[in-house]
């Protein structure tokens, strides 16, 4: 019998695939002269990646009995927000990354200009994929959509936490500002990814409330794992340049806490994420392997 | 009695007025450390300008009958992303320009990665705004306003036209191609302000059509007029830097028409624009002002 990791690996893979289809589908494609934009913002969408928001938006959808191709589409679209960020941040006037899981970033396999376009077609084309009536026939529901994606990606969700990092290079954070800082960058996003199947559901406010505490403590547990991996890990292993925040002096979790301590609170935060699954009973089983994945991975 | 452009000029900045206070009341504020970027987005939206777009949203609202407050919000969320286009089209990496309705471009003003995600905001928030029950009680209608509003500033209709644009940069183009850019690179914007009026109206299929060929012989007339301004204007008039196409050797209505016949296309535009609001009635009277105003103003 597979371990669990094994079966988790094995539906993260089908997702990912499954996603990559969607994208592949609703990305636009022509021969029309501007098709350079279109390539990049594929290549920005399409280059691989574990698709763990994606996974997250499927399988919060699955408790709910949403039918796939709501739960894809949902899924691609918080997917080229995610990628859109990816984009924008690693532009030279941001955190100039010239590789993303091992490739040129957009901007270095294109020019700037272009992964600037790329970036806002991507988050442009978030809206348009959850406004269709392909991704849920009530209106209300997809309205719904539009406003939890378009606040964890605005001012109080990533943009506003990617401001606050690039202060963060500049000023000392202490333990509460960093935790701020990354519940707005990498949280919100992470947070409407599993809301977004209880939105599809037209799920409880229990059961919404369940799966935000859930991403709450998975995003947290999920960005100290970066921090050590960037402290820790090499560019082989991560597929992007390593120790940027200690060439920077940017205060992180592992700066403050030290390795170990932030490792634990790592696993104490996973832990306490499938906690908040017990309401489901049973029908929680990807989130809780994904909430135990997250602290074990390599990359 | 007044004359006609004194009265849309009154009209234009009453407008104008009222969506810089809903910009006020719906934009960021805060004293949070990251409060620079909400700044950096009320820089880029609140520094004046004609407010062209919202003034079409509430001028076509007006002739269904919709209440100004819905009228207003989506007036703003129009606005945001032309905002948006500009602070990320002024950027080194795009058009690099220095200076914008007389005063520093918002990576002038604040530094290049804040004005990158002040555009990522702005253009977030449009979409905030439009999914909100305060825009319209209709779910329908909002979901309808997100999905114009996606398309007509995505690959397909504003950042498809900017990328055609900075490749016209180094491509000779024909007045068909030159056509087909501009109307998506400003046109599709200007549509969507009319039909947004249509949209909140609930508006018949006559309406819709009427509304958006008006607006597609405006948007045309606008960038015949904009590429004049550049060729023949000086920059205390415009308030930002003039004869850029001719430097960067850029194809326009203006060099391949040259001037007179350019602004005799305007013109006839403008007439034919007229034309197509016969179906109101009188009740389209501003709309019918401003497509004489745009062949007229001389910034």
């Amino acid at each position: 019998m597979p371990s669990v990791s094994a079966n988790l690996s094995a539906a993260m893979s089908e997702a990912a695939a499954q996603v990559a289809d969607a994208l592949e589908r609703i990305l636009p494609k022509s021969e029309f002269p501007e098709s350079k934009l279109f390539e990049a913002m594929r290549y920005g969408a399409l280059n691989g990646g574990k698709r763990l928001r994606p996974f997250l938006v499927m399988s919060s959808a699955r408790i709910f009995g949403v039918g796939d191709e709501c739960a894809l589409r949902a899924a691609a679209a918080v997917e080229c927000v995610h990628c859109y960020s990816l984009v924008h941040d690693d532009l030279p006037a941001m955190d100039n990354s010239d590789l993303r899981r091992g490739s040129p970033t957009v901007h270095k396999k294109y020019d700037e200009a272009t992964a600037i376009l790329a970036g806002d077609a991507l988050l442009t084309i978030a809206f348009e994929i959850l406004a269709d009536p392909r991704t849920h026939e009530d209106p209300q529901v997809r309205c719904k959509l539009v406003t939890a994606l378009a606040k964890a990606s605005g001012v109080h969700g990533m943009v506003g936490g990617q401001m606050l990092d690039l202060i963060a290079e500049t000023t000392s954070l202490d333990i509460g500002a960093i935790t701020r800082l990354q519940r707005m960058k990498t949280g919100e996003l992470i947070a409407v990814s599993t809301e977004a199947g209880a939105i599809l559901g037209k799920a409880s406010q229990q059961h919404h409330n369940a799966l935000r505490a859930y991403a709450h403590d998975l995003g947290l547990a999920f960005q100290i794992i970066d921090d050590l991996l960037d402290a820790e890990g090499t560019e082989e292993e991560t597929g992007k340049p390593v120790q940027r925040d200690a060439v920077a002096g940017k205060a992180t979790f592992v700066t403050i806490l030290g390795a170990d301590r932030a490792r634990n609170q790592a696993k104490l935060l996973s832990e306490q994420a499938i906690g908040h699954l017990a309401v489901f009973g049973g029908r929680a089983k990807h989130l809780e392997d994904v909430a135990r994945f997250v602290v074990d991975r390599k990359s």
